[in-house]
């Protein structure tokens, strides 16, 4: 069970805010913060080595916990700066070769589909966009029949950031191992929302990002890589920590997934990382989801009877992304109206999602993105806001 | 003037330990952890996106700080997650074809060389140490010989993580700019502790860490890369800010140096790290770079004189890095029993510079690093607690 007023006591802000932004950068709960600045302390105290010496026990113990959320092994696990550099660091290691195809859904990321573009230009590799069902979802079926020997990776948003979509990221995998593709799942908007459990899944590469539904710092990520593939990947940049240097003419990469690290870190965001993901375990992932489905559920009943709005999220069943267009508003508009109101959300542009913004002719949409430690009031407050900006 | 009693008002650990790991990392002052911890704040208060909006001047001019630091132009900064990000940013950029020839020092740091050799084995091209003078600093004179059509890269550092060496950055950039030879300078020892000026210097890309001498935080860095060079080189790795997503089949990548950086980053050691800058700068660099080496320079006279230790330290005019062995001690040992007199120094290992430690048949070397802040007093408690171990 969710002890909602433990969870707003350690979340002091949202005694002041109805802050529904959960899907850009979450509210951390105090742990998080205390680890952090904890650290930050110890380093100016004792310097940085021997801070980072100290908690050594503390450090290693994110990557357990990293492993435990994913149900994957700590030796797994890399930690790194954000979910970009996790996914890129995944991403650039497959080799690729002109004709070789790598799959995708409608509504990827634009980070991901820019480096798509780059390794394209670069190998003669080819980007094939699987069409999404009439659920807007990625469409299973259609993507088993893209299958051939020349699909080299399936590499898929689970949760775009445009909305409510969740794509069937476990049928994917199914799909993958069945034909042995590699398969790259992005899940930045996943972990901290809903259960992440790589085997089920069926995935090879998984990254994401601590700031959002997880609650924890900015400048936080991981990268899970399965064992049976890990020793197949070099890096596609290396240092001393990845693959030290073991003869003149010699470097030997690391045998777990810290061959995707660097030496150097921000080991106080590490330990808010750790803080965080510990934090939602000891809620449970379980409650975390159902409460998010309950709040965003609630958020789209309300939306569905105010004029001119147009709800626009996608699937069978819409996770805690709440995605939506207001006849006579930009969606910076609503925001700013919002935050005035004491009430945090976000825009999405078109641009982060361009092949799915054409293809549903989409303008920014504004994002409201609830979490476990928000209420029925806060998401009520935003309706009635929104009620209030409609025409009568 | 540097007001030593200011600067160790701000360093509170400077009243409990002797620290003299400036070259591992060095003790923040209180105004960059109050940066940071700050913003922590800020995020924990507002949400981490509205933090960084607020922040958002202060967050630009850490650019500017930056840029004023080693005299070039803020759109030829990039703000990474460390030293080892900016660097391979920049190395990984170039293109290499087989034959293709990477000239490098003796000293330089293993990060780099394992990235040389692995691109070395990607491409073919050749990796040539460029050997030492009598002083033990690069030879200019057999640089200049050793240049042709096929030399590529000029890759140094220009201060070597294990001792006093400082490598002619200058007489290098005169080199590489007479034959046009693209020139990466490892500076992360080098920024914080003496005066860095590209056009000085010559360099097109010059790479450096928060953490040492400028006494910002662990895991920042920036990368200095000439405008010139700059429209020229595509990062190995994009993401959106890197290269927004302009339409479907097409990025098109900044015109300056965040090219090099990814969209997701930690901002409050960005604003440490700002601070720090700033802090330095208030100082002056020249009057840290007097004060460190009459600190290293006293040290040295003071080793010079127990008996069982040599001093290891190269170079005409070596800086603040103190490196030594003592006869019948380990050097892990010699930092172990300083620790216990409350005097924090490091180590340096074979393995973080090879050839050099091949070549002069170097075991693990003691580290003494002491910065502007550091005390004459100090000093001579490390010298006292030296001679102590000394055989009689």
């Amino acid at each position: 069970m969710i002890d909602i007023d433990q969870i707003r006591a350690d979340t002091p802000a949202a005694s002041r805010l109805a802050y529904l932004h959960n899907a850009g950068a979450a509210l951390m709960p105090a742990p998080v913060v205390a680890a952090m600045k904890q650290h930050i302390d110890l380093e100016s105290e004792i310097g940085g080595y021997a801070a980072a010496d100290r908690e050594s026990a503390r450090l290693d113990a994110v990557y357990g916990s990293v492993a435990r959320l994913l149900n994957a092994a700590p030796d797994e696990i890399a930690l790194v700066e954000n979910a970009t550099v996790a996914w890129q660091m995944a991403f650039y290691a497959l080799p690729f070769r002109k004709g070789d195809r790598i799959l995708t859904a409608e509504a990827e990321y634009a980070a991901n589909y820019v480096a798509f573009l780059q390794v394209a230009k670069r190998t003669g590799a080819v980007i094939d966009v699987v069409p999404s069902d009439a659920s807007g979802e990625l469409d299973v079926h259609a993507l088993e029949r893209m299958i051939d020997e020349r699909a080299k990776l399936i590499a898929i948003t689970w949760v775009p950031t445009n909305g409510g979509l969740v794509n069937p990221a476990a049928a994917i995998g199914r799909i993958a191992r069945a034909h042995g593709i590699p398969y790259l799942l992005d899940a930045c908007q996943a972990v901290g929302q809903m259960e992440v459990d790589v085997e089920a899944i069926g995935c090879d590469m998984l990254s994401a990002t601590g700031r959002k539904f997880l609650r924890g710092p900015r400048g936080t990520g991981f990268l899970y890589v399965r064992r049976a593939l890990l020793q197949q990947l070099e890096p596609p940049m290396i240092d001393h920590f990845a693959a030290p240097w073991v003869s003149r003419d010699e470097y030997q990469l690391r045998d777990d997934a810290r061959r995707f690290e660097t030496w150097e870190n921000n080991y106080a965001a590490r330990l808010g990382l750790g803080a965080a993901v510990d934090y939602a375990l000891a809620i449970g992932i379980d409650p975390i989801e159902q409460r998010c489905r309950l709040l965003a559920d609630r958020l789209r009943g309300g939306l569905a009877g105010i004029r001119g709005i147009t709800i626009r999220d996608l699937g069978r069943a819409p996770g805690a992304i709440v995605s939506f267009t207001m006849e006579g508003y930009e969606a910076d508009a609503i925001v700013r109206s919002a935050a005035t109101a004491g009430i945090t959300i976000g825009a999405s542009d078109p641009a982060s999602t361009r092949i799915d913004a054409e293809v549903r002719a989409l303008p920014p949409v504004v994002r409201a993105s609830p979490h476990y430690y928000n209420t029925e009031a806060e998401i009520d407050r935003l309706i009635g806001h929104l009620a209030g900006l409609a025409p009568r």
